[in-house]
């Protein structure tokens, strides 16, 4: 977006769409906030209300919804985003962050975590002894383990980089590592998950997926390649499984994974930076060099415009 | 199977896994069916009776299912199909067949019909008021639209041929036609569907089938190309839809197919041969040149061999 790389930016830009902070003020209609308390907006700010989606708390599936930032508003202006000190936002696109989440830690949830968690809960993969598979881990992945666990999976994380193996055993809590790459280790694993929350957003193949699953598994795609996956159909009908997708969450949902990270204490790795490393920033997240997300402290560190 | 085309016929081999007829003796250990009980047997004949698979009535998923023909049985024979005046058959994989259902049009249901019927109920797509498309009008498609609409579920044909209209709608009973080339009639019915029936074996896009369903949408793929799909994840994404897959169902299912099929009088519309047309038959068959399945009758046209 910041690069205009899909060829939709309208600048100015101003980015961040998971966004923690205090209520500043609020409007004479609101109900559900109160000056003082601790909230959060991930990536969207509006919806149609109206639809089916609106009406089943689904607004991120609503084909009006307005993203947090370089979107068009209800009344035509343009949305800025969570690199400032201050924004308004309509209640209901607003969650409440229970006290014992550090809000720092809890921004990244608002989109990382609620892309993961949804469609755990969505296609089943959340109850206790199940086995997970996690394609993947960055910024989605290493929320995805945390709360896979928090829900009772077995979690085995499926990377092709070997040396990735103790992080995600010892330091995010994964059951077990498989390197893909790996045949002796990918015909061992062959049929022995519920489900793999694919977080990778390149191309790359389907097949030893699907393998790994057993019958009636689900392979859920998180990331978008610009260019079609190779869809091997036969594993689909032997062994009745399936491939979805699914995209964040609605705002009934996203209160539930915050006040569930919060019970169960998961909380996304993150770097805190401040605003004037943003540039730096951005140069390392090119190179995935972040484990596993930043974290811009604006309230310190950005001043007030007014 | 009959040119090996797959590489794997073992010859002699004896065809056939659409099969219905008369009981003419039984093992003193038979308890379901006596002499004169009119059955069906369908693609297995066997599986393994222990796997999690078989414990859920799910005989057709078991990695050691036994197929009608051309497989090794328990004791290393080898298994034998439908075109043969007798067959001898495990009663677990022997379904009864209901006095008011013709037993030649009933003997399509035990492939075809239950390839479809299954799907439609895994993948919710049995209710009322529901709305979903078929795609391809051959012996799956045409049962396809029979049960789907015998469950109350809204149908339409999606064909590349125009011609097919008439057929599918006045004859088969599907509620709209929708010409797949037709990139207006395609844009019309955009968001439109729950789930989609996809019988077609060949190769084809699923983009614009992606498209037709509404979010939360499923599209079922039944035919299997040598070659993988293209699949564009970002309808995936966007509308959390997802692909799946199905191959025939367990005995459970397929006995509750066929009694559904007796309530609601679905019926394959078949075309009765006797049994020295059937080289003629397979000719036709490869030119798709049959509404929409042979039947051959055995009783009547084939000679006892003992």
């Amino acid at each position: 977006m910041i690069k205009n790389e899909w060829g939709q930016t309208v600048y100015p830009l101003v980015p961040g769409h998971e966004i923690t902070g205090e209520v500043t003020d609020v409007g004479c209609k609101v109900k559900k906030f109160k000056v003082g308390d601790r909230v959060g907006v991930g990536c969207m700010v509006g919806s149609c209300h109206s639809c089916d989606d609106c009406n089943n708390n689904l607004e991120n599936y609503c084909s009006g919804m307005i993203l947090t930032y370089g979107a068009k508003y209800h009344d035509g202006t343009i949305t800025y985003g969570g690199y400032s000190d201050i924004m308004v936002v309509d209640e209901h696109f607003i969650v409440r962050i229970p006290d014992n989440l550090p809000l720092d830690a809890a921004a990244p949830l608002l989109c990382a975590g609620i892309t993961v968690y949804s469609p755990l809960r969505y296609y089943g993969l959340d109850k206790p002894g199940l086995h997970v598979g996690v394609v993947g881990l960055g910024g989605l992945g290493h929320v995805a383990i945390k709360f896979a666990k928090a829900m009772g999976v077995k979690v085995t994380v499926i990377s092709t980089s070997p040396n990735k193996k103790k992080e995600a055993m010892e330091n995010l809590g994964a059951d077990s590592f498989l390197v893909s790459r790996d045949q002796d280790q990918l015909q061992a694993a062959m049929g022995t998950m519920d489900g793999i929350v694919d977080t990778v957003s390149a191309k790359h193949p389907l097949l030893p997926l699907l393998g790994l699953l057993k019958n009636h598994g689900k392979l859920v795609l998180l990331g978008a390649p610009e260019k079609p996956h190779e869809l091997p159909v036969f594993p689909l009908l032997s062994g009745r499984k399936l491939v979805g997708g699914s995209g964040i969450g609605g705002m009934k949902e996203t209160q539930e994974m915050i006040d569930f990270a919060a019970k169960h204490n998961v909380k996304p790795n993150i770097e805190v930076i401040p605003i004037d490393y943003v540039n730096s920033a951005m140069e390392r997240l090119a190179k995935s060099d972040v484990k596993y997300r930043f974290v811009i402290d604006i309230g310190n560190t950005m001043k007030a415009t007014s």
